[in-house]
């Protein structure tokens, strides 16, 4: 069975004043702009209907993960059990793919403004999908004890006033 | 800028009594295994203790999009508007990649169970993420009225009782 596909850049991710790489502080909370290739421009049609987005973008400056390795607890804290990497959200996967789900804040021709997307400038967008609740709420949600000791760890780091995601249950 | 990625599959959906194809309803609220390929099954360590996962395919059996194409209504259905594709989940995309966010039901070794997962049998998996809210719960999604209409039809065709999806608002 085949076991390897091609996957294509459709469009660049834009923040031009994003530090990059793995200095300063990286904000979601500040927007980002996706711009769709122009080829691909009409099929945006309709787009600006939806709230929220599901964006998939390929990693590129992330190593590709060539074997399990060693269990790891996520972010390398201490505090936390060691888990697989499909267990976390690190970006050394054997396919380093994001998924993301931003407010689509605006749509100017192939330009789409968003805000609460962690990509990095120059990042290859794969794919747009309108965010759709039959497909990704899942309002019945539970997740490891140590994935909720970390949020209040990230909680406890962020400036006052600055909330990224508000919770509803 | 480099344009074209190479990704693997990582496992395969096992659903083998699915018709397959474009024949017979697919029934989502079926289980289906997700069988991770032997190399990355200490990488599933801990995610059985998500309730659900976020689970990336390549949609081997769908045509490339090549082109825009002209608008097309979802699904066909002359009662929608003409959209494109990316405002639709149509599989016949630049980069045919699904995503689904099905309930894991129990985990041995290397093989997942799930419900609520709209995979063909044989289909290649690229990626497992656990679901985790802050990533892929957006409570204040808003959708295109057409969306929320062909939900309503689909809710008609469905058997009765049979209910997939939970809203909660």
């Amino acid at each position: 069975m085949k076991s390897w596909f091609r996957v294509q850049s459709i469009g660049t991710v834009i923040r031009p004043d994003d530090p990059g790489g793995d200095s300063g502080y990286f904000d979601p909370s500040h927007p980002s702009v996706i711009e769709i290739d122009d080829r691909w421009i009409d099929g945006l049609s309709g787009i600006e209907d939806y709230s929220h987005l599901v964006v998939l973008f390929y990693l590129d400056r992330a190593p590709r993960r060539r074997s399990t390795g060693q269990l790891l607890p996520a972010e390398g804290s201490e505090a936390l059990p060691s888990v697989g990497f499909f267990s976390t959200r690190t970006p050394k996967r054997p396919n380093p793919i994001g998924i993301s789900c931003p407010r689509l804040i605006r749509r100017e021709r192939n330009r789409l403004t968003v805000v609460g997307f962690d990509a990095w400038h120059g990042t290859p967008v794969l794919d747009i999908k309108g965010y759709s609740p039959r497909d990704e709420l899942r309002p019945d949600w539970t997740v490891p004890a140590w994935l909720e000791t970390l949020w209040a760890t990230h909680d406890a780091q962020r400036p006052d006033g600055l909330r990224l995601w508000e919770e509803e249950r």
